[in-house]
C-alpha cells in the first residue's frame, strides 16, 4: 500500500466516524482527566518501514494510562522473560466484578497483566529487574521508540491517581498478603501512578509500539524481543486488552488492541503497522467510543483483520 | 506451499509429540468415552483448495463433543443472522466456576456460545430456526462439508450423555427461568446431546471446517457465511474456544481453535487450510493433551500464526 | 399471662400496625397468589397449653409456602436423625445471589434447609424415609396438630409453582449432578410444589408449631422430637429463617421465626407460644411487610425476646 | 442456682472437655501467638450480680483477638447510636471468601461488624466520635469492667499484626474507596491492631461483658446501653459471632458468643452470667477446639439455652 493511501484511510475514517465525536462520558475520576475537551479526536498511523501518517489532534499529547501496560510487560518480558508468567496468568478476566473473587480464589495471582492487579505485578516485577527505575525504564523506551524526547510523566495526574488510588492500593495490598508482591506498596503504587500518567499523542504511541508489528524488532533495527515473544504480546492483547469487551473487540475489530480511560485505542496489524486513535469519551465498559468506531471503520475499508 | 510440504509437516509433528502420546486424562464421566484407547492419535490437514493430508488415526472416527459448537453456531448465523447475539455473549468466560454465578448476574445470557450454557442456547435458536430439525441440519451440513455420508450420531453416546446430563439439564431450566430457552427444555437436550454425540475423523472435521478458512464459502464454491461473518466466528474460537484456556492457546498457538472432551482440537489458519489433530487424553482444563503439543509443534515450524 | 391478656395484646398489635395493612408487593409469579387480597390481614397466638386467640382474617386460610419447610424439616429430623445433615448445613446462606454459586463451590451441599436448594434436599430425604409419601406424611402431620382436617394442598397453586418451577428444577438437576438428590428429580419437585401449596390460616399454623415452644412434645402429649432437637429447629429458625433478613429479623424481633412468599411469618416463643402472622404484601426481601411490623410490635409490647 | 453450684459445673465441664485440651492448630500467622502454649485453658463464669468463679488458667492474660470486636460494637453504639448501621449491616456473612466479593456487590458496605472489614469500620466510626482515641475508650471499658487496672495493648502483637496487616490494610483500602473509612486508612488500621492485641484473663473477659447479660447495665449499676441495644448485641453475637460457624454455634450451643483466634470465646446467658474460655488450639473455621467442646458441655449440664 502506497504513502497516500495510508493517509487517505485516515481521511475516511475520520470522515466516516465525525458523527460519534464527542459522544460517551469522559473519565472523571480524577480532576485532571476530567478537565480534557470532549469533542478531542485524533488518529495516527505507523508503519513498519518508519512512515507516520496522521489526522485530527494526532500530535497532541493525552494521558494513556491503561496503554501503558502494553509497554511495561513487553519491558518486563523482555528482560526478565517467562518467569513473570508464574506471578500473572494470561486468561480473560471474564467479568469486571469478579477481579478480587478471582485474586482470592487464585491465591493473589492475577488473571492477565492487563488488569490492573496483574499490571501491578508487572510493575513489581520491572522494579526487581532494574533496581527500583520500573518508571525510569519505561520512559526511555518510550521517547525512543517515539523519536520524541519530551514525552513525560504528568505529575499533576500521577499525585491525582494517587489521591484516588484507594483500590489499587487494595489490590497491591491483598496480593502482598499472598507474597505475590516483592517490593513495598508504597513504591509499586507510585511507579505504577507515573507509568499510567504519561502524555502521548496518538503519533507517539503509534511509533513507540511498530516493534509489535515488527516482531519484536525496534526502530533501530535492534531486537528487542524474540518473534514468538512479541506475537505472544500480540496474543495477549488480543485476549485481554480491552477490558471485558476484549470479544466484542476482537469480533468487531479483529485485531490486537489495547485501550486507556484516557480516551486512547492502540491497536498492532502485524507486519503492517499500528495505529492510535484517541477520543476521550468512553463507552459504559471504559473504552473509547470513537475509538472502537474508528478501528471499525478502518477494518471494513481496508479488510484488514488477523482472521 | 507444495502438497509435498504438507504431508511432511504432519509427519514432523507426529514425530515430535510422538512421546505426548497417551498422556492425560481420557474423559470418563460417560462409559463410551472411557472405552476409548488412549493411546490414540491422528492428524490432519484440509487445505482451502480441497487437499486433505493425514497421519496416524487420522481417518478413525471419533465422538467430536463440543467441536460441534462450531458448526452450530455457524448454522445458526448463516439462517438466522446477527439476532443470535440478543441471547448470548461473545466475552470470554473467565474461569469455569462461575458460569452459573455469571449466568445469574447476567440474567440468563450466557457468556459465549461455546460454553455450555451458551451452546444450549444456540441449539433452541436452531431449533426455532429449523422448525425442530436442529440435529438433522446439523448432520446434512457436516456429510455434505466433510463428503463422507456415514457421518452419524453415536445413538449409545448420546443417551449415555443424557443419563448423566443433570448439569446440562440444571443450566437449561435455569436460562428457561429467564426465558431465553424458547423450545421445551427436554427437547434442547435431546438435540444438544446428539450434536455432541456425532462421530467424525479429523479428515471430517478438517474437511467440514474448511468453509472458515475460505471467508465463509463452501466445499461446493457457493457461499455460506458472509466474509465477515467466518471472521467473527474465528474471533470467538480464538477467544473462547478452549474453555477457560483460550489465553493461553492464543499465547501458545496463535490461531483460532475450538477443543472437544473427546480429544478432538481443531484448528482454523485463515485463508490457508484447518487442522483437526486428535487425542483422547486431557490436561486439567479438557484440552487434549497430544492435541496442544501438536499445535505448537505445529506452528513452531510453520511460523504460522495470527499474530 | 392471662387468657384475656394475649387476646388484648393481639388486638393492640393489629391496632398498632393498621397503617402497614396493604403494603409492600404481592407475589406474582404465579397467578394464584397474585389473586389474593392485598389489604388482608390476620394474627394469631397458640399457647402451651392449648389456647389459642386471633384477630382479623386469622382463621382464613392462605398459601403457607416456604413456612412448610419448618414442619418438613421437623419431620426428617424425627424420623430419620442427624444423618439429614450430611446432605445440608445449617449455615446463613449470605445473600440472595449465591445460592448457585455456593452449591458449586461446596459440591451440591446446600447451606442450611431453608433456602429453597437445601428444602428440596430434605423433601428428597423425607421421600426416601417415608417410601415415596412426603406430601402425605407431612399433610397427616399439619391436619392433626392444627385439629382441622380440612387442611390441604392447593392443587391450581402447585400446578402453577410446577409451570413456574424452572429455577428450582435447575437446582434440583444441579444437586443431583452431585449424587445430592437420591429420588428422581420430577418426584422431589412434585412433592415439594405440594408441600409449599398447602393452604392454613394462622390459627391453623400457630397451632401446628407448638410443638416447637414445647420442646418437642405434640398437642396429645406424645413426644415427637427430643427436648435439644426442638431447641435446635428453633436455632436454625433464628439463624436461617427469613432468608437474608435473618440477621435483621434477629435484631429487630429477636426470636425464632420462618416466612413465606404468601405473605405468612410464624414466630416461636419457646416454653410460651406460637405466633403467626399474615398480610401479603411483600418487603424487597420477600417478607411480609405487615408481618414484619406486627411482629416487632408484639415483642416491644411482651418485653418477650430471647436475647 | 448457688454459687457452689456455679463451681462445680465449670469443674465437671473442665473435667469433660479433658481429653480435647491441647487438640486443634494454634494460631502462627504472627510468632507472639504461635509461642503460646497449645495446653493452656481455662474457664471462668461471672453472674449478674458481680460472683465470679474458675478453673484452670482462668486468670491467665491471653490475647483476646476479635472478641474485642464485641466491645468496640457496644462502645460505638453506645456513643453514636443506630446511625453505626448505615455503615455496616447485620446479616452473617455466608462464607469466608466472599467477604470482598460481598464488599463488592454492595458498594462497600460490610455485611456485620464481626468480619474485620465490619469492624474496621466499627473503629473508624468509634475513632470519630471519641476525636481520635478509640483504642484508650476501649481500654478504659475494660479495666473498669474487668476491674482489673493492668489489662493492657500487648504492643509486640499489635506491632506483629501490623507486620502481617496486609490484608486489613486491602479491606480498608477497598472500603476508603467507596467513601466507607472516614479517618486515614493508617490510623484506622493502627487503633484496629492495637485492641486486637488486648490481652485479658479468662475472668477479666467475663466480667467486662456482664453489661450483655444485665441489658446494659454497667458493674457500677449505670446504664450504658439501652434494653433493647443490650439485646440486640446478643442478637448479633448469636447470627454473626463465630465467623461462618454461627449457624452451627447457635444450633450446638443456643447462646449468643464470640471467639477470636487467640483461643478465647465468650458467651451470653441473658439474665443469668456470662462465660469465657480459653484454649489456643483452634478448629478449621478459627474456633476454640476445646472452647467449642466446653460450652457445648455447659449447657448440656445447665439445660441452658435461648431456644
Amino acid at each position: 500500500m502506497e504513502t497516500a493511501d495510508y493517509q487517505r484511510i485516515l481521511e475516511d475514517v475520520a470522515h466516516e466516524v465525525a458523527g460519534t465525536v464527542g459522544r460517551g462520558r469522559v473519565a472523571d475520576y480524577i480532576p485532571a482527566l476530567a478537565a480534557v475537551d470532549p469533542e478531542s479526536f485524533g488518529i495516527a498511523l505507523a508503519d513498519v518501514d518508519g512512515g507516520v501518517y496522521g489526522v485530527g489532534q494526532w500530535q497532541q499529547p493525552f494521558s494513556v494510562q491503561s496503554i501503558s501496560k502494553t509497554f511495561t510487560l513487553a519491558l518486563a518480558l523482555a528482560r526478565g522473560g517467562e518467569s513473570l508468567w508464574k506471578r500473572v496468568g494470561r486468561e480473560p478476566s471474564g467479568n469486571p466484578f469478579n477481579s478480587l473473587l478471582q485474586l482470592e480464589l487464585e491465591n493473589g495471582i492475577p488473571r492477565n497483566p492487563f488488569i490492573n492487579a496483574g499490571a501491578l505485578v508487572v510493575t513489581d516485577e520491572l522494579l526487581s529487574l532494574t533496581g527500583g527505575d520500573a518508571s525510569g525504564v519505561l520512559l526511555d523506551f518510550l521517547r525512543e521508540e517515539s523519536g520524541n524526547d519530551t514525552v513525560d510523566f504528568d505529575r499533576v495526574v500521577a499525585a491525582s491517581e494517587a489521591d484516588h488510588g484507594h483500590r489499587n492500593a487494595a489490590l497491591s495490598h491483598f496480593m502482598a498478603g499472598y507474597g505475590n508482591l516483592v517490593n513495598p506498596v508504597e513504591t509499586v503504587l507510585e511507579h505504577y501512578f507515573r507509568q499510567c500518567s504519561v502524555a502521548m499523542s496518538c503519533q507517539d504511541l503509534a511509533l513507540a509500539a511498530t516493534f509489535l508489528a515488527r516482531h519484536g524488532v525496534r526502530r533501530d533495527g535492534g531486537r528487542f524481543l524474540t518473534r514468538s515473544g512479541a506475537k505472544q504480546i500480540n496474543a495477549v492483547m488480543l485476549t485481554c486488552g480491552t477490558y471485558d469487551a476484549a470479544g466484542e473487540f476482537a469480533y468487531r475489530v479483529g485485531l490486537p488492541g489495547k485501550s486507556g480511560v484516557g480516551g486512547g485505542i492502540l491497536v498492532v496489524i502485524p507486519q503492517r503497522c499500528t495505529l492510535c486513535v484517541w477520543g476521550p469519551g468512553l463507552d459504559e465498559r471504559g473504552n473509547s467510543v470513537v475509538g472502537m468506531a474508528a478501528m471499525d471503520s478502518f477494518t471494513t475499508i481496508t479488510g484488514w483483520s488477523i482472521f
